[in-house]
């Protein structure tokens, strides 16, 4: 595990000069001395190459282009894992999710949830003086005790977890129960119009931004969509090449737009630090109502490139140098600690990320050569090191038929097979050539990394939170 | 899965007749036409070097080195798991205790036991007519219906778990209960003394077999030593030269001698099989309350030969030849089908172990090479074809401090770690030389087929049995 700022304390008060520099030559003295404000907006099983910026052909996404114009884009950038809660788990926290007990996904029939023993993102942040809000999908637990705002946030206005675990689901496991929306502590509503869902989140996020523009604010808004079930205003329906799923990408694509602008609008782009990405790839048995992973193999729910491997784009004009790419090995275990430096914060728990606000400032900047694990629930399945990635033997989901128009084709979670297999994902990023035989002292070693991290992880992970029953 | 008598009716049939036509030759009309009895004697952490048939230096064995002479002594028998409960499981049940929930072990917290919808030994010689007992410690789970006589078996006296799940554990890991021992449904005593258990056992099985003589019986002596606690009655205590840990296995040696001779006096030792085995290898971590795995490597709990290897002894004078050796790959995943065999039943479910019953009858019989697999927990660690055996990697439990005089050392679970490792077997029994890079396509035929056998527990396994608890 890594200790948030050792060593990267020069690095940062460079950037942190650099940044304060860039105000003042500026002369925009209304933003000196304020911390930046955060926003970070968090697709839904949307995948490597739903993007126009990361090549799709089917799908304009013309803002969020603009915004990778603007700032910077990650070629290498996983999350935590590739479902909805350990994700999550793992964006608010730093840690990988096993360590909290949440590796799993939760739902409506779920006793866990975010353990009130562990810091967010929004926890820092409130305690440093942020307004903090997140407006959409939290998906940590919907009981109480584990709800947004007893992790840090002031405000909420969403959803529990995810859209399709209520009563239309197309073939559900159980019987799920009206969907609630919440604005805080109060349901508002029951099962929402998906349709409407971005343009609320939208307005809410923008209501937030401008009500709060001379504070310092942190906004997380986990869009609910390209989730299935897909959904997308009027104006947004029929208007991408992609049927439903383009034209959900499209609004939200319109949404990263308001946002930018409004931000423009009230001078405050240059002390906004927006970062965006995806929870995990696409989920493919959904066919045409799943995204694309491009060129990467296998979707959500796999430790492959295409379930874990996402967009990530930040910007902020006048710090983040426009138009820039990283092809550093990056990770959504990196933005607590990231977010921590960049508001000169420091960690008050040990996590598993590291800063990687020096490549903020210069996406060349020399790294610690940190190996990233690859889990599916408590198990390591892959690791990747340098251009390296180690599969140790384990069984994947695969599509054995593909669904369509919302109705889900059929998966098998362990329906695929691989033996020890060694990647090099800079020749080969679609997994596809194993090199093992060419490269033993390399597959040693990772292997070894493997079990050395099964043992840390065993040695140092705590429970779930867990709701308490009192029966009599 | 190996369906019951499938291609074995053959050499079932020959077994059979020679049985019935070795009666009639020795002349002893009485045994004719009857079932044989079955008797299984199942020590608990013995090791596969505790015997003197199996290489003992230290503690002399002369009864069950002499029932080895009268019968077959198997080099290479395994039980399914390195633990209590599922190792039980599986000689009981025929499957891998994965397969029917019970891959942890039971204590008396535990809400899980033994499913209703399994059939034990017990269940299919019950319903052949056969009497059944069982004398000793269980493990499938405490609740009354999880008990043995749930399970098949028409008398029980014995404990529900292990004796050292009980209020003078040197190192509880919370306050355990007055352990409660047994009859039927009564608990007729708490916490009972560990010195007497042996006498007391032996003493109940000899009263069933003169009491059943005449009829088909089935006895499962599990002895509850030499498992922590230690004890040894007054005429075996100081006896060994393997300090109390040798005294409580010449006691059950004694007990062995016993039973062997009843069977004599009564005139029924040629109608009877006797089956003598462990349910693990030695939990080292006791240091010299620990038994001995001779050569081969690690203990119980862990998935290399020390922890599954174990001793395994048939006898059945005129049907399996005398002082004979079996080298074959057989496992306690077989009793159940084999006494299917022998007792002309078929099997009603599929499992995962054959008849051995042709072995009893030539050690040398072609038997299909069969895989078996070291599972922990539900995680498969390895696996042995032929001379073979491959470990994927996995971490395994490591002793870093040795006890002493009943304390426990320190063991850590996960201390050590073993990367992708394939063995020779035949040559290599100590699992000391990695032989993976000279022959890779073993390497890869068996990690397949450990991903292969990962698939089918996954797709045919049931939940274990749950208590339901009603509140109000």
């Amino acid at each position: 595990m890594i200790q948030g700022n050792r060593n990267r304390i020069a690095a940062f008060c460079l950037g942190f000069v650099m940044w304060i520099g860039i105000q003042t030559i500026d002369g925009k003295e209304i933003q000196e001395n304020r911390k930046p404000n955060i926003i970070i907006l968090f697709a839904d099983d949307l995948g490597y190459g739903d993007l126009g910026c990361y090549g799709s052909n089917l799908i304009e996404t013309p803002h969020i282009d603009q915004m990778a114009m603007a700032g910077m884009q990650f070629t290498d950038f996983y999350v935590s894992a590739a479902s909805c809660t350990p994700s999550r788990a793992s964006l608010m926290t730093g840690v990988y999710a096993a360590r909290i007990g949440l590796e799993k996904v939760v739902d409506d029939l779920s006793t866990k949830g975010l353990s009130s023993e562990v810091l967010t993102i929004a926890n820092y942040l409130k305690q440093d003086g942020y307004k903090t809000a997140l407006f959409g999908k939290w998906h940590l637990g919907h009981h109480p005790e584990f709800m947004p705002r007893q992790h840090g946030f002031d405000e909420f206005f969403g959803i529990p977890y995810s859209m399709d675990m209520w009563p239309f689901h197309p073939k559900p496991s159980h019987n799920y129960p009206a969907i609630p929306l919440y604005h805080n502590d109060e349901v508002i509503e029951y099962n929402p119009d998906v349709n409407t869902l971005t343009q609320r989140l939208t307005a809410k996020t923008l209501d937030y931004i401008k009500a709060n523009k001379d504070e310092a604010f942190f906004v997380y808004l986990p869009y609910p969509l390209p989730h299935v079930p897909l959904g997308a205003s009027k104006q947004f329906k029929g208007k991408s090449k992609a049927g439903l799923y383009g034209d959900a990408v499209m609004e939200i694509d319109w949404s990263v737009g308001q946002i930018v602008q409004a931000l423009k609008k009230l001078k405050i782009e240059e002390n906004t630090l927006i970062l965006f990405s995806s929870d995990n790839g696409p989920w493919l048995s959904y066919g045409d109502h799943a995204g694309s992973a491009g060129e990467l193999r296998e979707g959500k729910g796999t430790t492959f490139e295409g379930g874990q491997r996402v967009p990530f784009i930040v910007s902020m004009p006048g710090t983040i140098p426009p138009g820039s790419t990283c092809t550093k090995l990056v990770s959504s275990l990196d933005v607590l600690p990231t977010i921590l430096d960049i508001t000169n914060q420091s960690l008050l728990k040990t996590i598993d990320g590291k800063s990687i606000y020096p490549l903020f400032l210069n996406p060349q900047a020399e790294t610690v050569n940190q190996a990233f694990y690859f889990m599916n629930g408590r198990r390591v399945e892959a690791v990747r090191l340098g251009q390296w990635k180690l599969h140790v033997p384990h069984r994947y989901r695969v599509v054995n038929k593909v669904g369509g128009n919302g109705q889900p084709g059929n998966q098998d979670n362990f329906g695929g097979s691989i033996g020890l297999t060694l990647y090099n994902l800079e020749i080969d990023a679609a997994e596809s050539k194993n090199v093992a035989h060419q490269h033993p002292k390399v597959v040693e070693e990772l292997t070894q990394l493997i079990l050395d991290f099964e043992y840390d992880i065993i040695k140092n992970s705590r429970p779930a939170g867990i709701i308490k029953i009192e029966r009599w």
